[in-house]
């Protein structure tokens, strides 16, 4: 084993604008369906990883507490994952520190197994390229593939683990997208992600929907392409009603709203009546994202901290990829 | 002509299992599904009606007030219809009475356009059989079909207007069940159930909706057959979030729940955790109907009375069909 032994990373949430909900297998998170987000740069985790050979057992801090033994055996089954490439068997200190609170929908596993990634390989000693470095991540989280990466990113579904990769289709100075994020509750869901993956085929209408997103893909990337938010607004607001009505008739249903988020999603459209150009997604918890342009953020930032049931409201701009930072947590 | 000219009837809503949503004949109200509901004794329409050589124009008031414009315009049409089977010219007074708010997905045309076609048809002295009746029904509005006949009905989509009849597949005493409504809004839906019907096919799940809905209305009916209501109440959650899902991808996206909508579905499947077994199910509104049997209505309706944003709660029981009845209204 290579010497540093120890490294930290850090790394940025994203927003999806067309989602990962379903997978084809879920040991190797290969998804049914290609994705596109946008890598944040306010929601940011830092973690430091340190291999030992005199630990008996990997040790998983997240935010100064042990992990719970669901997000221990998850970090540690990467970690054996990482061990095996690195042929090592040392145990490993992770510390882990997230600005934004977990399990909320905020996408915490994103940027957390996209930091854990770096940190760890780096770690070991090991040098792998951006292409694999996203294919390693997707095996931790799936879309912690698109946050090793910054600007707009897509992960391909690809047809195995070879090509099921991310990749940059704009860099983040291509166009000032902002997110400005209600979170109107910080209790963790109870669904996770995962389990809410597996749920995503006893939709009825969930073959109908992944037929639909090649072409909804195209559409979004064409507006990227060109900023036109007024194109692309609309394709993400029916996109995340799209996951969430999917969400709704698995069996049994998945209600990720609440009352407040209800709140925020009907105030949306009607602030755009009145040339406030925003427009709303939500990934698989109940905090509404709105994206928007710099000059109306501020507006849109104080009219969501008005609505009742709205916690905090978080601005994000565009964020840079995952990358190894010298100060350590431990 | 025939005397009497003058006719009042009464009539019930009804709250859907399997709902009705989408047309493949909209002047007709030919349904593209089959539909499922129990008519209600406590939301009731009582309608007068009374022919006149005299009448320079139709006269419609609805609680009291002059129909809008588009009531005016529903009304007039389908007295024009009725008219048309009598062979008469004559203009007509119509008075209405609901006893309960308007517009709010509480079916107030289900029971208004079953009234007034009973009325009506009475007071032009048509003798018309029950199945015929909730054809003429239909055409005023789809779910009047439905509110001609009590208890436990089915709406069949048939193949064109003949065979596109409602018939009793239980009467009321055949299980009491009962509907608890929580009210969350009062004000007046800003799309029509009419509007919202020619949305439906906008929805790329609609098709696969469609296809799904015959085994499920087999399933509802044996479940209600053998008094069910573990089978039945999951059935019909299911397809409350199928039909609003359909809405929601809908394109533009129908969004009829409100905050505190929401606050009551996550509400239903915490109590039942507890052993108050009610189920939810919603039509086209932000009203929330809740399905229990006898013993745990009033369990249900104080829980419900105490959720922030419901501000009025009512039980229904099952309800008999439209009738003549001897008070008029003017």
């Amino acid at each position: 084993m290579q010497t540093p032994r120890k490294a930290s990373a850090r790394a940025g949430s994203n927003i999806a604008f067309l989602k990962y909900w379903g997978n084809r297998d879920d040991s190797l998170n290969l998804p049914n369906n290609s994705s596109l987000s946008l890598t944040l740069d306010a929601l940011q985790t830092v973690t430091s990883v340190e291999f030992s050979p005199n630990l008996p057992a990997d040790e998983v801090i997240i935010d100064g507490q042990e992990a719970s033994p669901a997000a221990y055996s998850r970090v540690t089954a990467h970690l054996d994952f990482l061990r095996s490439l690195a042929k090592t068997d040392f145990f490993a200190r992770v510390g882990s520190r997230n600005n934004f609170p977990l399990g909320v929908g905020l996408a915490a596993s994103a940027s957390g197994f996209a930091a854990l990634t770096v940190a760890a390989t780096k770690a070991l000693g090991l040098e792998i390229e951006k292409r694999r470095l996203t294919r390693l991540a997707r095996r931790g989280s799936g879309s912690a593939a698109r946050s090793i990466l910054g600007g707009y990113v897509e992960w391909l579904a690809g047809s195995g683990d070879e090509d099921s990769y991310a990749r940059e289709i704009f860099p983040k100075e291509h166009w000032e997208l902002l997110d400005i994020i209600a979170i109107v509750s910080t209790s963790a869901k109870e669904i996770s992600s995962q389990d809410g993956h597996r749920l995503a085929a006893t939709s009825p209408f969930y073959p109908m929907r992944l037929q639909s997103l090649p072409q909804n893909l195209s559409k979004m990337k064409e507006a990227i392409e060109r900023q036109d938010l007024e194109t692309l607004g609309p394709l993400i607001e029916n996109e995340a009603l799209s996951m969430h009505s999917i969400m709704m008739t698995s069996k049994p249903p998945l209600l990720y709203w609440q009352p407040a988020t209800l709140a925020v999603l009907r105030e949306i459209p009607e602030w755009r009546k009145g040339g406030i150009e925003g427009y709303f997604t939500l990934d698989a918890g109940p905090n509404v994202h709105v994206l928007t342009l710099p000059q109306q953020a501020n507006e849109i930032r104080s009219r969501l901290e008005k609505l009742p049931g709205v916690q905090q409201v978080l601005v994000a701009q565009p964020g840079e990829g995952a990358k190894i930072v010298a100060e350590h947590l431990f």
